[in-house]
């Protein structure tokens, strides 16, 4: 079942191998001549261990190689080339030129692993590894070195130039490393006396960045007589590699080594005892159950491991389950929102908003009004996180419907909504949903408003069923009713659901509802909505026609919800600017930017809101920020004469830009990986839309039902009764998995979907492909819901390799 | 009175003159003959315009400039080199070689913009101007050339690498440009056949930046017969200048040019329509108000302007004196904090934090820890902004409370603060308010507390002054009263004042009120309060001896709060560790982080608080991040074997990788700062603190009271009784000028201080340094109060500077 695909590698780091990488900062620095001084000082200084040297990859005649020199003037050193190339020109000119092998960067990557791990299993020591020219020189597969070998985040040894302009090549080089998250842990060059660029450097990296700067004598010049040469390069390495200095670098390094790993110990402690985590009973969380991670690229968390054998790699790399808390779109550690963050701190830091523009808020504001292709929307607010912005859209909703309704300031207004909803953790934002586990022990919460029924979405045993509850279904009834559905595709064609009369029972449930609260004088100054899935209220994927209803429903009632006032715009009901009934509020923050496979989610029901509040996937997993997006004729209801009618809301870093310009980047990637047919492999697998129009590879998003998760799969899981797997569905980058729960009803506080969490973990899965590592799975349920969510550049084999690991967590359950 | 200094420096930008700055990737790439090149093409493509060549800085003798190069092969241009050094080595040996000239930064800065603005002057054209050696050379200061010319924020055309190792340096130079802020507009190399480096870097500039690359052929080699040389490289420039490549690298250049120009031009109508506003009456705002700023760097921002003559630069410094709402420490645009940014989004992205730590969040943790030096604090729980900050604080708080007194979740439990005092904008944060202009038009905000009158400090007509209501002062009676002291340091001389009995007034008022509360039923679950200073309620400095009197009598009161409930550590009014009466919340957001001049408010009030919260500042002004500090006593009200017990709060980006990062590097260079006497001139001129101990140089900021502003200056300005002058107060960076005010109580809604805000803008204060520019101030009022805040590296010259410009607007109001 599983692709062969090496397994993701982890980053290198023993307890007993001191592994660093050697960058230059330009071709022709001196790498090779340092790291054969390192390797001869390590075996002289730490002389009962091993000394090792990597080349991964090497280009040029096999008698000027690298490893060459270092076999020559370091025997004494075990010496390896993993990829060699003729040319003596960057790797991936050389490697085309070749005609041969040209590894992939994750065979590249998992070859080095390799080599590392059966050093590091020889005992202590050392091991250097030399990269091929500077540090953005090509890899053979084309990707730069410095970005390709991230994964490994080995610690590095920046070889300076100490040639004319070399300052600014040292300096840049480092900046390089930094923004892709390297640990550049010394600066290394040629003592040179007429640029003398180590002067400079010494103060530069002791000042900006507490890094030593330290020299070697130069080479000697060669004259030609190659035994001459050798002679003098062998004095030479006597000479140097005997120094204090070059003892002072290794212990240095060494030193390093030791703190991190001290450091990576102790974390669990410390943190247990100095941190506050948000959402966790800490009473009954230990110390050994907080989850250390080093760092982070792409799907996968570089997690620290104390469990394993001493011999074993202390870090491993752990799939994100949970996207991070549903925030991953482009991967972590992304090099090139790293780059936008930088530029826009590097132009700007942050400047105040009040009454100012600059690019990127203006940028992002446009990109996203014209993203949303939704006619309402013209205005964009930007707050700090989903909750504010969820606050601002209340504070928006409320003001709005106050001023046409004409209510006093003092009535009581609520929102509607849908049981289970959640809007975020501030107290507003909480009082916007009914009392549950969430806020119900929140001393300030006090929910506002009504919230609905309704029908849910769910893919079980093979079939893809609405099951409608019995309040909505039948009146006066008791029990709920079921309506099977060809495909998921068939529950999202709505117009042809809508003409057949599907949606009359909902239409029903919702007007006797609105008429009933009428009747009680309950007064609303906003519809607010999850589209299509509520995340925190238990990954429910809600009928889409029966919120689509909803929203029109309460759009041609505004005779329930009050007599138009004196200010504010006319109420028109067909138009598509001027809000009727109540403002429609649509909180996207999870539901939004691809998550569910479309730019906006709102497009699965076909009906815009009135305001719509994108946080989350917007800075694609990079730093918080939230837009609420709006309407002009809800905007209107807060002109005024007296200024303190304005909304009164504001963050001191409001639109930050930061945040707007790695959203603008996010955007960007997003929108052309759509246009390009990135996901076409998913598109076509999935088949999900079986109705109109067919899907097909170059379609972009808008206009289909997709999932990376493939329909067999769904649909064998859905069959996982016996091991009480109770529902699931799929759309977008979700997958949700519905547990039976024997504790009642399937809620927040079920523990139904802890045990398959506990077998997704490292080791309780057992090797997938035979190649002795695990896949490890860092995920994170709600209640009796395991959810898996991917990001956006995850790979189809990365997709399988989930689905095997599932399905052999689900089948074990199944057996237990 | 004002300092001879050269005034801060605008963008190059008019319309008539294209400015481009030639940047190398490395020297020695052909930074010269491409700039001869885009010379002569200019002078023949664009014939009815003038071009222009500006070396600011050359090393290498007279023979062999870069200048002289251009003179001979491109006679028709205008050539000007500003620095010249004789040795060919960089700048910044070749200056302390030549024992001669060695401009600041700033002087090399002011004559590049004098020179470019007599060639704007002169009407349409081409100005390019070539920088020395690689980007991060050094300048004649020693600063690298691409940081000492950000504040000019010339676009960029990036000479690219041709030989081996070239891609490498050629991605490098162009990262640490972007990191900067710079635009790239172009790169252009030498078509080289060996490696082909165009190839790649036209791709790769492409793909990941949307840049295009340009080559040329190399130049003819040198064959050492100089006519020979001469006429081969003249018929090179001929035919090269003239090819279609070359003119289209020009129009590019042009089409971008006028593309920057009419963005910037349409941006505030723009954003008129699309943006909606923080805080800000959007009816009375015209686009023509707004305020748009195209970068920004220290102190300044720089505005796009439209009202000044067509030959004037279009881009002007305007000094940011709301230190950008509050944020601002480290100046805008500052490239370590950049490089942190991109540092945490390489390694990290983010990633999740619910039982999960990563380095910088818990290092920041410790970091904060240790620098409250409040023995209480152990816990670090980590949100957005300052407003869900004081939501989670108060979260806090009441449930601590309600466990050790035994109340039920229905029961009604207030805060008590001060009048006036703001915690933020999320409906939770408002509710800790009373009832204001910022609060009482907002839909869902009640007031949940009781709020206490207080005295105010202020110097006014050049006496230090303490106001005391007359509901504390006279018991019964109705005027207030005011104390007068020798100076600022005598008031927050508290020991001294509680010795010979001040504060009995006060608690008087204090323990009255809180048994009157009492008898009337009243619950109340936390005092919370900003420490020193209530910020958005309109800059008022509160006497520290009531406040520290307040959280004292509030911690001797348990019985006026309730009976010690069943649950939750006993109370021990004396321990340094558990909460007594209430838990004590100081909402650190605006006072904290040495905006007072102290790392932490609380100390000069000389208590600890219970739950501490920091924000703004934190991050140097860069990313929102928030962090609330907790006693182990609150964190243990939480404890409990239900999970839903636990603090149900949390945002997704919790933590976020980035946001942590910056801040410890903030923190860092704060506390360096202040360690090594980075303030030393403000704290000698300010001679605040006269009581003890007495400030020295060395002295750092925890023990003495100083503000940047200098007394003299603060003592003028509060005999400006006639210019409407009713107190002022300055302390740490922060300067507050309280107006009177006729149309009523001084409150948000006062326009008292908007004709001095005006003044201050572009154009309206006299040119006080006589060189023909003014100095444009961006200032934001709150009611009737003017504000203005430096920011921590804000020189010295530059406080002195605005202090005249104050002094001109204050004289100018004086004499209307």
């Amino acid at each position: 079942m599983p692709l062969p695909s090496p397994s993701p590698v982890g980053s290198l780091l023993w307890r007993s191998l001191r592994v660093y990488q050697v960058y230059g900062a330009n071709t022709d620095v001196g790498k090779t001549i340092f790291s054969t001084l390192l390797c001869k000082a390590a075996t002289r200084f730490w002389d009962n261990e091993q000394t090792a040297f990597l080349k991964p990859v090497s280009t040029g005649s096999l008698d000027e190689a690298d490893d060459r020199h270092v076999q020559r003037f370091a025997p004494e050193v075990t010496n390896k080339t993993l990829f060699q190339y003729d040319l003596a020109v960057s790797p991936h000119t050389a490697a085309l030129a070749s005609k041969g092998l040209i590894p992939p960067d994750e065979t590249l990557l998992a070859e080095i692993s390799k080599f590392a791990s059966r050093r590091a299993s020889l005992g202590h020591g050392w091991l250097f590894v030399e990269t091929a020219g500077g540090v953005h020189s090509p890899g053979p597969s084309g990707s730069t070195q410095a970005e390709l070998y991230m994964p490994l985040r080995l610690p590095v040894i920046l070889i300076g130039d100490a040639k004319l302009g070399g300052i600014s090549q040292t300096i840049s080089a480092f900046e390089s490393l930094k923004i892709r998250g390297y640990d550049v842990e010394t600066v290394l060059l040629f003592r040179e006396d007429m640029y003398q660029n180590h002067l400079y450097l010494t103060d530069y990296f002791r000042d900006q960045h507490g890094i030593p700067v330290k020299t070697a004598p130069e080479p000697p010049t060669r004259d030609g007589i190659i035994s001459q040469d050798v002679q003098n390069m062998l004095w030479y390495y006597e000479t140097t590699s005997s120094s204090t200095t070059t003892q002072s670098i290794l212990s240095h390094l060494a030193a390093k080594h030791s703190k991190r790993i001290e450091r990576l110990e102790s974390m669990r402690t410390t943190a247990h005892r100095t941190i506050w985590y948000p959402f966790t009973q800490q009473k009954n969380l230990s110390a050994t159950n907080i989850t250390v991670i080093d760092s982070a690229r792409g799907d996968h968390f570089q997690t620290f491991t104390t469990d394993l054998p001493p011999s074993a790699p202390l870090l491993q790399p752990t799939f994100d389950a949970s996207a991070s808390w549903w925030t991953q779109g482009l991967g972590h550690g992304s090099p090139s929102l790293a780059l936008a963050a930088a530029y826009a701190a590097g132009r700007y830091g942050h400047v105040m908003f009040a009454e100012a523009i600059h690019e990127p808020a203006l940028a992002l504001a446009e990109n996203l009004l014209a993203g949303m292709a939704n006619p309402r929307l013209t205005r964009v607010f930007y707050s700090d996180n989903g909750s504010t912005g969820a606050e601002v859209a209340v504070k928006m909703a409320l003001r709005a419907a106050r001023v046409r309704y004409g209510w006093g300031a003092e009535e009581e207004v609520g929102v509607l909504g849908l049981r289970g909803s959640y809007h975020g953790d501030t107290i507003g934002a909480m009082d916007c949903s009914e009392p549950c586990v969430f806020n119900e022990k929140v001393e300030w919460y006090e929910g506002r408003g009504f919230w609905f029924e309704y029908p849910t979405v769910m893919c079980r045993e093979g079939r893809w069923v609405v099951e409608i509850p019995g309040e909505i279904g039948l009146r006066g009834g008791s029990g709920g009713h079921k309506v099977t559905f060809a495909s998921l595709g068939h529950i999202f064609s709505m117009k042809e659901r809508e003409s057949s009369g599907e949606g009359a029972v909902y239409e029903r449930y919702i007007l006797d509802t609105l008429e009933r609260l009428h009747r009680e004088g309950r007064k609303f100054g906003a519809l607010i909505l999850e589209p299509v899935v509520l995340g925190a209220g238990g990954m429910l994927l809600v009928d889409p026609l029966f919120q689509r209803a909803l929203v029109n429903a309460v759009r041609r009632s505004s005779h329930l919800f009050g007599q138009e006032g004196h200010r504010g715009p006319k109420e028109v009901g067909d138009s598509t600017a001027t809000w009727a009934g109540l403002p429609v509020v649509f909180d996207e923050v999870f539901t939004g930017i691809y998550r569910l496979g479309r730019f906006s989610a709102a497009s699965f029901l076909d009906v815009d809101a009135d305001i719509s509040v994108h946080a989350k996937l917007l800075t694609g997993g990079l730093v918080p920020l939230c837009a609420t997006l709006a309407s002009e004729s809800v905007f209107e209801a807060f002109a005024s004469d007296d200024k303190s009618d304005a909304l009164l809301h504001g963050h001191s870093y409001t639109a930050h830009a930061v945040g707007c310009q790695v959203a603008l980047e996010s955007l960007r990637q997003m929108k052309e990986m759509d246009a390009h047919g990135e996901w076409a492999w998913a598109k076509t697998s999935s088949q999900m839309n079986e109705v109109a129009p067919k899907p097909s590879s170059a379609m972009t998003s808008k206009s289909c039902i997709w999932s990376v998760w493939g329909p067999d799969f769904v649909n064998w899981v859905s069959q996982r009764t016996a091991g009480a797997v109770g529902g699931v569905w799929a759309l977008g980058t979700v997958l949700a998995i519905h547990m039976e729960t024997k504790d009642g009803f399937a809620g927040y506080k079920s523990n139904a979907a802890k045990d398959i969490q506990a077998l997704l973990t490292r080791g309780a899965v057992a090797d997938v492909e035979g190649d002795g590592a695990g896949w490890n799975v860092h995920s994170r349920v709600l209640g009796n819901v395991l959810y898996v969510m991917a990001g956006h550049k995850t790979k189809e084999k990365s997709i399988r390799q989930l689905e095997s690991v599932l399905r052999q967590a689900l089948s074990e359950r199944e057996h237990q």
